[in-house]
């Protein structure tokens, strides 16, 4: 029996995914740690399962120690549905233990049964780790870097 | 009158959609001309208006000179609703007459009015006028880069 399992998000999950989310934050200097809206942003994905799923890799005890969200998009250049893949991250105690590809090998194959072409994530150019991690997982980097524009209220 | 008006894509537009894909994607070295995939991708996002949009720059003969494309994502960063940006691409014969400032700005307020905090777009780091074009409108670079994953069939 194996010591974790991959499972779907619930809501008495939120406050710790968004712990979760505040050490990837940290580590991607664009982003900043605010629990609010990382809960808010959480339970939106959670209301909406026909456009994407939250993933958790859960301890038998129940704690989440590591999750990662995929949202449906359509691609034009695919000409159909991608799955944009976000926030995976585990527990800095229980890294290197498989967890991290289990939870985007799940992500992948929900994407997959529900059309997914192409799948398209974004990572830090200077997170050597995890650029190496998705390039050893299939991924391939690209020449496209992501340009964000704040819209203000 | 302003010569080119700024519309919402109709389906007998499609054809022209694709051909100003064709030449935006021989731009981008990661994406390769593929009609049919083209037209299929559009339709999906046409098809789902309460997911996104796909604007387009008319002449007042009708002709489609110019498009780009807007579908809504969760971010969690944000914590709410974010605008991911695809496809602005204007006809080479009538570049630089503002019509790609007019179509970003469009795209930005039909964001806006349903609730976008923030809206994301990915450029090929080595089209140093479409990054400029996007940085002196507001969009700021970051660290992220864009990684694919083909999953096949």
């Amino acid at each position: 029996m194996q010591e974790f399992a991959i499972d779907t998000a619930r809501p008495e999950d939120l406050p710790a995914l968004s712990n979760l989310l505040a050490e990837l934050f940290s580590l991607e200097t664009d982003f900043a740690v605010d629990r609010d809206r990382q809960i808010r942003g959480l339970r939106m994905i959670l209301d909406a399962p026909e456009r994407g799923t939250l993933l958790v890799a859960r301890a038998r005890t129940g704690t989440v120690v590591g999750m990662v969200s995929l949202q449906l998009l359509v691609s034009t250049a695919a000409g159909g549905v991608s799955g944009q893949i976000e926030d995976l991250v585990i527990h800095r105690e229980v890294r290197s233990r498989g967890l991290g590809s289990r939870l985007l090998r799940e992500a992948l194959a929900w994407g997959r049964a529900r059309g997914c072409l192409r799948f398209q994530l974004s990572a830090d150019l200077r997170n050597l780790s995890a650029l190496s991690f998705y390039t050893r997982r299939g991924f391939r980097g690209s020449h496209m870097s992501v340009l964000y524009h704040d819209s203000g209220p």
